[in-house]
């Protein structure tokens, strides 16, 4: 099959892969419809994660099921599905918590490659939710987006406890800070501050549920968020980038007892534990358990109530996987969607 | 009257100093009937916080109304009250939603100097919170420790989300991680795991609610307790001491999902952002808002169903103030109360 390859930094190929095949008997095989580029696949490609060597990419995903392995009996062959990026049991305790990306049993997706033809999924009874029936095509980006970023930007807003009477703010304007803003309007938040000085980003969080834009970073933008809750911070701030301004900047922008949801990769991040511990805030973030939230997700989906797909800006054929790293690096595009 | 006085690290004296009186409208003056030495006097002790001079010390009290401003209704003199370290308003939005210890209008109460005969008392309606009638000599050193060091180790538990059916380990065996057992037995918790190497604290430990003891530290600690839950870690950990080991050990301890709550003041601490991201935990704390806690504590004391003050294992006249200090920096002393 083809499938998109990362030699070095800023080098991807599409080239040919070995097919994967049942491995174990709780796995599927499904063919995929849709993939996309991640935020974080540019974490290498810029060369920040250190690589071992030429590596399969992607770990965003819906298809349809093409086999599954002899223990497999939730799936089945025919079916359209999604799963997040960590395959899970959903059945071990940290699961039946609704901590699937810390299931004693995961499988990190990104080591098997989803920016291909066909992928291999653990646990698929675990893995993968099915919908009634293969959607319309103009509802795959939506789906393909439950799969990562609108799932991690509605664990982000949970995180952050948006909801009714919250003044919920948003650091970070990729897919999954637009989609933050997304799940804070669903979850019912009164006001919804995006932080962007982006255009088109402004513009997307605005028809997500934005009720703001702030345009000022670090200590200014923090300044913008105290004065509009009268000097106290917002309710709940979601982090979606990962950097140390802006985990600082969403720390000092929450109000003491406040919320902060963290998502993005925190490289090179380190919390000062005195400011930590005067800001008051409950912090909780990291590998979004997606798989918590597929099925209602994928419900809003299909139902037409929400439509995450219009994160990708940008849709290209697999083969031009190379392109559609060049255009999110460049930040000519939110999120490339590749069709193989 | 007379005080304690920090004149540089190492050297307290009760000296005279000043009456206080009233200032503000709002304030209360008290006559103490016990104050104490906090863990966190030991910081500026022992070097660790830079001192600008001489520093009136204490900011834990209970005592007897003796006067207050023409503004305040709630309090009344010949009342018993017990306050906490920082004063507030208990009016804001901050103090409703739960965090008086970070009121718009706090004052820290250290800077006031509690380790005297008299203390003058900012905001009395939001701070003091009195008793039906002033209580028995035993009871004094139980609503003393409701002052700071039970609702520090209460708000440590609540932070961790100890509760029915929840495994609590608590890093930490001074006065305020003995009574977050406390506060996990009291709040239900089904297993409380004391980690302490130290005969005697283990021993009040135990008396407190704990169900095991781990003497383990560091990496050889966390693999204890995950070893006591089939490999998954604690639902709640609590961190109670305020350094980088300490505060590793908690995160790592605790299971994705779980939570962390952290009293501890963390000095020279740096939480690196990737262990914090992987580890799925929750993380909560700070100054404690032990206003919140107050009245139920108090009531809980009153009607004998707990019994903090067993935490004050050295009781010493105020003029003896540097002893007081000196049992607890040789850790001959798990908290020293002074009489005045």
């Amino acid at each position: 099959m083809r499938g998109a390859v990362m030699h070095t930094p800023g080098d991807v190929r599409v080239e040919n892969r070995d097919d994967p095949r049942i491995e174990e008997p709780t796995d599927a095989i499904i063919r995929l419809s849709a993939t996309c580029v991640c935020g974080s696949d540019l974490w290498p490609y810029r060369g920040i994660d250190v690589m071992d060597g030429p590596a399969p990419m992607g770990h965003e995903y819906v298809g349809v099921v093409e086999e599954v392995g002899g223990e497999v009996s939730g799936i089945k062959r025919g079916q359209f599905v999604v799963g997040s990026f960590w395959a899970s049991d959903n059945t071990c305790e940290i699961c039946r918590a609704g901590y699937q990306s810390g299931c004693v049993h995961r499988v990190p997706m990104g080591a098997l490659g989803s920016q291909a033809e066909y992928l291999r999924v653990p646990l698929a009874d675990g893995t993968l939710v099915a919908t009634p029936e293969v959607p319309p095509a103009d509802l795959i980006p939506g789906y393909l987006a439950a799969s990562d970023v609108l799932g991690t930007g509605w664990f982000a807003a949970v995180a952050a406890e948006a909801g009714p009477g919250k003044t919920v703010a948003v650091v970070g304007d990729g897919a999954v800070g637009l989609l933050a803003v997304l799940a804070a309007k669903q979850l019912g938040a009164e006001r919804i501050v995006a932080m962007s000085r982006h255009e088109s980003r402004q513009k997307l969080a605005l028809e997500f549920g934005a009720t703001d834009i702030v345009t000022e970073r670090g200590d200014e933008g923090i300044a913008r968020i105290k004065d509009m809750t009268d000097g106290l911070g917002a309710h709940s701030v979601v982090e979606a980038v990962g950097t140390q301004e802006s985990m600082m900047q969403a720390i000092h922008s929450t109000r003491p007892g406040g919320h902060v949801g963290f998502v993005g990769v925190t490289h090179d991040v380190n919390l000062p534990g005195m400011e930590m511990f005067f800001s008051l805030v409950h912090l909780h973030g990291g590998p979004a358990p997606v798989r918590r939230f597929l099925p209602d997700l994928m419900d809003l989906i299909g139902d037409r109530t929400i439509d995450p797909g219009k994160v990708f800006d940008l849709e290209l054929p697999l083969e031009q996987a190379a392109e559609g790293y060049r255009a999110m690096d460049e930040r000519r595009a939110i999120k490339t969607l590749l069709r193989p």
